[in-house]
């Protein structure tokens, strides 16, 4: 059993987006983006089997998908096929947890 | 690819924990528990292998083990194997995510 607080362990960037490793394991990795407004992970794929979930947990931006945008607001939760192109960009700035499993 | 809002779908139960099923595939299960302050997840484990997350989104309580109590409060992420015993109590109205891979 291990605890980690988010907002003490990582911060935000001017340059670019903040990554944080909270977790590790074979069942899952999980991750930690903080954004600046403006700033995005591009959308991306790996042709792996497996999902992510998206948690926002601060701020307002747009997921990223091929079809166009999605709103992404505090309390949403996204999951894609880790397959499926899925991307973020930040209007405010915006914290999210990002759950892989397996993971890569 | 599927969105949802926790505040929109799962909201506080006088009675007890209110518990909504997030997401369910082969890779984990995600379940959000809206407690209000006093209700809480009794201690409990399974004798399987894999591990669960729980992350705070909102309010403020403990984590509950068999080594006592940890403060558990917004942004906090707990990892725990899910055959060690783990639980939750809510001080003030708490949200929290449960992520659980590979699911129960």
């Amino acid at each position: 059993m291990k605890k980690i607080n988010l907002y003490d362990e990582n911060d935000f960037n001017d340059l670019h987006m903040s990554r944080f490793l909270v977790h590790d394991s074979p069942y899952f990795k999980i991750l930690n983006f903080n954004f600046k407004g403006g700033q995005e992970l591009p959308i991306h794929s790996h042709d792996i089997e497996g999902q992510v979930s998206i948690v926002i947990l601060e701020g307002v931006g747009e997921f990223l998908s091929e079809d166009g945008t999605l709103p992404a607001k505090a309390g949403d939760v996204l999951v894609s096929d880790i397959s499926e192109p899925h991307g973020i960009k930040a209007r405010t700035d915006m914290r999210v947890l990002a759950t892989i499993a397996p993971p890569i």
